[in-house]
């Protein structure tokens, strides 16, 4: 078998089998098939796509390049839920308390933030003393102990997946829903799950901007995830503005224990609820979506999903008081500056990548692999899409330490931009546009 | 500039700006923009094409990546003939000692054979004691004495186009007529030439097995060279059969002695003074193309083309002999094998490639780029198509040595799959099948 040939095969619009994929993806770890062959042969495959068939066996080839983790030891159905990334988006840390508390494990492998979009590591990271870089040996004990555990991504997980990932990103291949769904599924299967739920995000602020593309992307997992025999249930829901009202690290943090007091944002806790639910019904948790939704709040209203975070963040080294006194325990940004309504109205629009770039600039995001982050930077809405607001009045808080107070003017433009005013009442629909899973695929076709 | 951005323009169907192009060759030869970013946007070249402007501006880019040879110290032109490859194609070794014996400078950079192909270099080196890796130095004043030089390809000619071609040929983006224009159109500018004629081979045993991929070519080759200020005119032909008697390295240098002393097959020398013809005519020394014709039929007439070939054949180290007794002074394999028709009747075929892969088994090509070849092995033809022949007469003779005896059966299989003997007669066409030239192509759009 030669590389050149397969990447002919793939060039010409045709299939490759499954022990083709096994050894591309088996070259590529080795070193024997070199990076420029994959790198043409990624090119080939944005272009040709793969079909259902030949993105399973690139996803299996690509999971079995390291570590699969078992978690049969622990009693019980594994459920994760994993996102595309959006601005504001928490939900993770939300979630996997409330599902914990309903009995099911949630063993979660998260990723960082990259450019506009935030990443669940780093919000986390906020907490002092928490830890996500945590051997596999101590990620079973705390899934086990906890009912939860928030893991980085190890080099045990997928190696083929870290390799391919950064020869996506430098060659212009990263839009192709078949790499995607291998690269999501790979990492994901790898974490000794029973089932999966996939948050797309779709909208100005999300990685499919369109409603087609985040369709298609869902659909793949849902199918791939079906074949492979770990369901995946998909929701696809809007990312056009901010998800709740914090966007920043330890400014999501301290809203994520807001809303497992009871506090939260309608809109996130609408997805936030939307995901938990789905995960409890994957698990077989609940017979039906009002009985899943029932169940979650009351771990809101008991407190019983509150305490499943202290339990978390105290069993990775985090100080546990954050889920009593946020203020007392996470690090707060020393200027905080204000924007002020340009005229009255009701905010029409406020866009999720402005307010994303906003947080960037300010020093809570990366604008390169490599930037070092600020914890206490970001930005918080005092107004969301759908709100009056008068002229003056302030929309948004800007939260900057030096030496990101520099950036102030160039983060006030970014989210200004993304900011429109109506004189009309905006109506306020809800952020879940579509559900997905797999059974329904396979029923369908 | 970044070389993703431009990788992605490229995948997107845009257009490359010249500045694009040559910050991305030059960041090739330096190391800046790695292989696999190289690879990627081969595969997007390939898929989207690219327009006249961005193949000359790729010309250009790898034209100065590294020495152009200045040959404005010999008076009157310089023109050169390229071919895209073919079977029994010893036409350069006839015709630019004949084009030099019409006052025309041949300066000509080679390449070496590959697969069923064969190539000049190799072809001249089984002249004992010939060289073709020769010094600028050398190559200006052999040029300059003989009127023609053979060359190989040095490492200051157009090292860009080294690197791609491997690339190239590792990553199954050969067959882009954009790229294919530029890698040749790179080097043979560079030789310092003020016109070059191209043979676009077309038919089974060529690199493009149409007539539509085989105009395609000629008409961005004479487009790209026009642009560029060198005119290229380019004539297909036919490719269907081995062209002449003779396969193999010594065997088609003795052919093309045979041809210098007017005894050549008329296959072979129809081709040969065609493209002749239209080198003079390049370098305008030639009104039409009967005058031309004419003036390289009495080269070889009065034997001064023959002497042109024994000049350069001395001044490049080998024996001069070869001109006057070719089997005194040739290798010879030990053994000859002979292929015997299996019917009598007319041949309706004799395919290049067969002939062609032959030829190869028996050691005279080079199933890979590090494989040794047998100078005197190959293939002689005793009966070419339209002949008349009687079954069990002899169609063809394979030389051949040790240790590539074993081959013969396998040599004799891959010949005889492309023979075909027909009852009735077989009509012999002219083997020119299309001109095109630059002018006549600025003058149709």
């Amino acid at each position: 078998m030669r590389a050149v040939d397969l990447i002919q095969k793939k060039r010409d619009g045709g299939q490759l089998a499954a022990a083709e994929i096994g050894f591309l993806v088996r070259g590529l770890t080795t070193g024997e098939v070199p990076d420029y062959q994959w790198a043409a042969l990624l090119m080939a495959i944005l272009w040709r796509g793969m079909d259902a068939d030949e993105t399973a066996a690139l996803v299996a080839a690509m999971l079995h390049s390291g570590t699969v983790i078992d978690l049969a030891e622990i009693p019980g159905p594994k459920v994760d839920k994993h996102s595309t990334g959006g601005v504001g988006d928490k939900t993770s840390l939300i979630l996997a308390p409330i599902v914990a508390a309903c009995g099911v494990t949630v063993p979660m492998v998260s990723g960082r933030g990259l450019g506009h979009t935030g990443g669940t590591l780093d919000k986390l990271e906020s907490i002092p003393g928490l830890r996500v870089n945590i051997p596999l040996d101590d990620y079973r004990r705390i899934a086990r102990d906890c009912g939860l555990v928030f893991c980085g991504q190890t080099a045990e997980i997928a190696p083929a997946d870290r390799q391919l990932y950064a020869l996506r990103d430098a060659t212009a291949t990263v839009e192709s829903i078949p790499l995607i769904t291998a690269s999501i599924l790979s990492k994901k299967l790898a974490e000794g799950i029973d089932a999966l739920v996939l948050d797309v995000k779709c909208g100005d602020g999300a990685f499919m901007p369109t409603i087609d593309k985040a369709r298609s992307l869902a659909l793949s997992m849902a199918t791939i995830g079906q074949a492979l025999g770990t369901p995946v249930r998909c929701l696809i829901t809007a990312m056009d503005a901010p998800l709740g009202r914090a966007i920043g690290n330890a400014l999501e943090v301290a809203e994520a224990v807001a809303c497992l007091r009871g506090e939260g944002p309608a809109d996130l806790m609408e997805v936030t609820l939307a995901l938990a639910a789905e995960m409890l019904l994957a698990a077989a948790a609940a017979t039906d979506r009002a009985e899943a939704l029932d169940r979650c709040q009351r771990t809101i209203a008991d407190g019983s999903a509150l305490a499943r975070l202290a339990g978390v963040v105290a069993a990775q080294g985090g100080d546990p008081r954050v889920c009593d006194d946020p203020a007392g325990v996470l690090p707060a940004a020393a200027e905080r500056v204000a924007v002020l309504a340009p005229a009255s109205g009701f905010i029409e629009r406020l866009a999720a990548r402005g307010v994303g770039q906003a947080s960037m600039l300010l020093g809570a995001g990366r604008a390169r692999v490599d930037s070092v982050i600020d914890p206490a930077a970001g930005v918080v809405l005092h107004k969301q899409v759908g709100d009056r607001v008068r002229a003056g009045e302030t929309i948004a808080e800007l939260h900057v330490n030096e030496p990101h107070l520099a950036a102030v003017p160039a983060a006030m433009a970014a989210l200004t931009a993304g900011l429109a005013i109506s004189q009309q009442p905006v109506p306020v629909g809800s952020r879940i546009i579509e559900r997905l899973s797999g059974e329904q695929q396979v029923n369908q076709s």
